[in-house]
């Protein structure tokens, strides 16, 4: 049994349409408290049933007038009015007959008022009269009902990850509970007989598993809920009940380390033992990363990635976090991609796309890519030496010093 | 008493240097679990106790060999070895004294083998026997001792928020507990007697707060404690008392509302009471968010924002947040920008920067920004329509259609 990861790895987009093909995730939906909804999916459609604003009202503090009256209003000719009453901001306006009411910013004007003169346009004459010096549109300084929502709208599309606005619109329009995706179920399992946890002891060939805290980090949204066990040895027996007792309450497991082509590599075997499976992916096209597997296994999506650091995070990165929000069917959010003036050379093998990491640093205005020198894919320092990846594409084999490049940012540039 | 806005107002860079010089918030340093820590700001530099690798270790499943043996191994002239032993991962390497180990992937070296030839170069002959057809560079397929951390390294410097690769490396060294600042603690207290929570009943003239569920949901990072009180009336007292007990156990006050130039502006009458003020900003030059200003109270960090919602939002994105990160002294992260043609003509006053609403779109390989339609500030349904800013220099009046302009993402590009 086991596998062995193909030659010639697949294009990570094609992989992609490939998992997509196969996928039967179908997430439930939940009703929760629209002030716990930040950073969910929005299952539902948000329709207003109200309009908004519900009443005309004030933009300014100052004076509520008739706009016909205004229209010849100059320096040399000057419309005097009376101050008849005040409107409050939040209170019903007073009945309007004649003159002017003094009104507050957001206060609603009353039938027969339409225009609103800010305060530092009018001089006050005393015994309650105003004077104004020059003329206004008619509605000028009115924030107009149903200007913004109009009753029966949708403000906000099933689908959506739910951002700081929309809570903002949800309160507005008094959705106290609202209907999200049920959150996506994720366990991280290590694998691998050299591996320790960081707070037990271990000799020089003891290797302490880092990928469990990575991609529980990477995992960490608010659509999602992560889980890891500890590292499992690499025994069969103990792998097979590992992976299905990880099975039941989840979604997506992701298994690090024991997919290379070693004996010692269970992984596979393991996965054939707890379910139906459909090896989808055997290596991709992915550089650190290509010792990446996919497959599902009785409807749930399963990713091997490798047991190195930096490999388990570019596979991630590059397959994994793609995918999950697909499951989702939500677009991933804007990435801080900028130009640099690549400083040095930069190699990658034909039929993969190379992670390179880079620093970017800002000199004057220009920016300058610095490649991070690495050597193996064991090590995760050289991701936190660098700010950004250079991607280099699957057909070509690197970039000359100097070329102008495009760098996915991932942490804010240097001085 | 209160005050009013200047006319011409500060720009948003000189306000937030101007706040810079008089602020003195000092945050504590606490010592949490490090597996808590992701999104913290570090404070302390994590130096490295140990090297890493400790050994030198096998980057292939394959056999374990002596360089020089190989320099002249070829296909006309194939090395052949006794496979002696096994060197499995995790465990130490038995001693080697002649021929070649088979040894697994992160499997540590012996001394005297510095070479791995992976599986799939090696012929295997049977009775033990392997034979190698091609030669291979000295030391090739294997990670070094100490390639990656030398003992005595700094390998995450003070200041940092910490990233989800920096975990994998406080997992590696072992570092249990870590020294993060203390959560920057922030208050928001929307005002005004309109105002009602959602969950209320209230007529046409109530607006439902929005203001405290959108700052607080902006505010929420791992390194902010965000609360809010529920809105408080106009009235002098309420306000004092309000704003006087969510001083004791914070760092920074937002307020929101009452802070235009009406007579129930009674917020910076109510901050005076409170304790000794350095009113430092009354309007600053962004539009919307005129209406925004800043004052340090005993030590505390008031803002007042405008109760408009979009004002408010806009207010704290351009002034509130940057003056955030600078508090816990690290850059901002790297922000999504783009550049797209403008589609239609947008204009901004002179001495303001204009936080013009755009929604990006993908049209063919080019993007296009179109400016959404909007009459006042305060509504957030501009922002939830839109996906980005087009910020309007301060000495701009705009652009015309079919510019090429920069957009601040916040949202994914439409298709």
């Amino acid at each position: 049994m086991g596998y062995k990861f193909l030659k010639k790895s697949i294009k990570v987009n094609n992989a992609i349409d490939l998992i997509l093909k196969h996928l039967t995730i179908k997430l439930g939906i939940e009703k929760i408290q629209f002030d716990e909804s930040l950073g969910r999916v929005l299952a539902e459609d948000i329709i207003s049933k109200v309009d908004i604003p519900p009443v005309n009202k004030s933009a300014f503090d100052g004076y509520a007038v008739k706009g016909i009256d205004l229209i010849s209003a100059s320096r040399y000719s000057p419309l005097r009015l009376k101050v008849i009453d005040e409107v409050k901001i939040g209170e019903m306006p007073p009945k309007w007959t004649k003159g002017a009411l003094k009104i507050a910013t957001g206060a609603a004007l009353p039938d027969g008022l339409d225009t609103v003169i800010p305060a530092e346009y009018v001089n006050i004459l005393g015994d309650n009269e105003i004077e104004i010096l020059k003329s206004f549109p008619i509605g000028d300084n009115v924030i107009q009902r149903v200007e913004d929502v109009k009753k029966g709208k949708c403000v906000l599309k099933e689908g959506r990850i739910i951002n700081p606005f929309d809570l903002g619109m949800l309160a507005q329009l008094k959705k106290m509970n609202v209907m999200v995706l049920e959150k996506l179920r994720i366990v991280i399992l290590p694998t691998g007989s050299e591996l320790i946890e960081p707070n037990k002891e271990g000799d020089l060939y003891k290797t302490v598993d880092t990928n469990m805290y990575t991609l529980s980090a990477l995992c960490k949204k608010p659509w999602i809920e992560v889980d890891h066990i500890k590292p499992v040895q690499d025994d069969l027996k103990a792998l097979t009940q590992a992976i299905r007792s990880s099975m039941v309450n989840n979604h997506v497991l992701i298994i690090t380390g024991g997919t290379s082509v070693g004996e010692l590599d269970l992984v596979p075997e393991a996965v054939q033992r707890v379910g139906s499976v459909k090896l989808l992916i055997r290596g991709i096209g992915i550089q650190p990363g290509r010792p990446t597997g996919v497959a599902i296994v009785d409807s749930k999506l399963f990713f091997m990635l490798s047991g190195f650091p930096t490999a388990c995070i570019i596979g991630y990165i590059a397959l994994v976090r793609p995918l999950l929000y697909k499951i989702i069917n939500t677009p991933e959010p804007p990435k801080p991609i900028v130009t640099a003036k690549l400083q040095s050379k930069v190699t990658s093998s034909l039929g993969v796309e190379g992670y390179v990491r880079v620093i970017v640093k800002k000199v004057g205005e220009k920016l300058i890519a610095e490649p991070v020198r690495v050597i193996g894919s064991s090590s995760i320092s050289s991701l936190i030496e660098a700010n950004g990846f250079l991607i280099v594409p699957y057909g070509s084999e690197g970039f000359d010093s100097g070329s102008e490049v495009q760098i996915n940012l991932y942490d804010s540039i240097q001085d």
